[in-house]
């Protein structure tokens, strides 16, 4: 199946992966040389459409102009994602649970592609699946970051802990200072939806839980914020220096 | 002059801090009991109206039902923002260059809250506004986070710079490790624009920039993603355990 993506910095994250681009439709008037000088160089298909049509094919008003259509994007099953980590790494996977903002799961990826993350993990139908506004907001992320979708997270976690994996939740209740963890064994780090948090029977499922320190007046960050602040303390713990 | 605020957490927070509301606007048929019951204990003026009406004096169909009329977000002069830090507290003021997503600027303040940043810096007429939208994503940190708005960001960081402040931009280029900075001084953090970074002239003023060690493809994270490892990063550098 293929699909449509848009936005300048999708693209150009296209064109330098070599991904496979079916077509390019740009809106009338477009000014991008650049771009369009790349495009061509590539000997793609380009069509040009009115800006008002363009939005109604894409459903949006935020394509600056320029999509391409791709691939849908590639998932992985739990075993798949885990065949893909290399021996001798120490695995760091992120499970996020009932996340339902694509600007979120975005910025999510792209901080897992940051901090060289081994994959993500979705429940089928606990979460906003891979869709243009998510690659968008990845800038790319969204094709250098593995994700499985599994049917039933805590049984993943369970799988998981057999394998070796530690399995460490992000929760404000019954936790510990994230600064207190060992972040420097096989991971898995479980983040849940903003407002609601993990829910019970995946949280029954972690080893334990750890918190970030607030000392104002709000009670949660950004879950996108929160995911990079912690992603950011494996990463440190790992000791790339 | 006063203003229209919406969303739930917007309105649970105004009430937790018995901020002044002149009226609250409900869409028929909220069903709320909790938010109601608390509404008509501190004997608000309540006006009903229907979706579709709510929709278009808000101009926005993200208000979830319910709206609040209040003072207008106060901001502060560069002089008012500095006499409000404690004596004996070392300074950690936010300057934001060019940020024009209100999302990434609640999402920013809320951080800000959580670390206890003394205030953020914002240009008149180079970044988004207290507006509602970013009161709705700061859940409430647009009231608790002080707010400073100058007319230049260059002269503003001279001038705090003379105070004793060090001025420390976030920069992918000729920049040194976020983790090798020292932050236990009395600090403004520059952070600029997702895609176009810190302008040269406010870079020009900053003593020395950080960047964020990224080990994938990508070259930059989300402007609040970014902005809250940094912040935290102040955070435990002094030593709040």
């Amino acid at each position: 199946m293929t699909q449509y993506v848009y936005g300048k910095n999708v693209v150009h994250q296209l064109l330098k992966e070599q991904k496979r681009i079916y077509e390019v439709i740009v809106s009338e008037g477009l000014k991008d040389r650049e771009l369009i000088k790349a495009l061509k160089q590539r000997h793609l298909t380009i069509r040009s459409m009115p800006r008002k049509q363009m939005d109604r094919l894409l459903k949006t008003e935020h394509h600056q102009g320029i999509a391409a259509c791709i691939d849908d994007y590639k998932t992985y099953s739990l075993e798949e994602l885990l065949e893909t980590i290399p021996e001798g790494k120490t695995p760091f996977l992120i499970m996020l649970d009932n996340l339902e903002d694509p600007h979120n799961l975005g910025a999510i990826l792209r901080t897992c592609d940051a901090v060289g993350a081994d994959g993500v993990i979705l429940a089928k139908n606990r979460s906003v699946s891979l869709n243009p506004t998510v690659a968008k907001v990845s800038t790319g992320a969204i094709d250098t970051v593995k994700v499985a979708v599994v049917n039933n997270l805590s049984q993943t976690l369970v799988r998981l802990k057999e394998k070796g994996f530690w399995a460490v939740g992000a929760d404000l209740e019954r936790s510990i200072d994230y600064r207190e963890a060992d972040f420097t064994v096989p991971l898995v780090l479980v983040v849940g939806s903003e407002g609601f948090g993990i829910r019970p029977l995946v949280r029954k499922n972690c080893d334990y839980c750890v918190r970030l320190p607030m000392v104002g007046t709000i009670t949660s960050l950004n879950a996108s914020v929160a995911c990079g602040i912690l992603l950011y303390e494996v990463f440190n713990q790992r000791d790339h220096r």
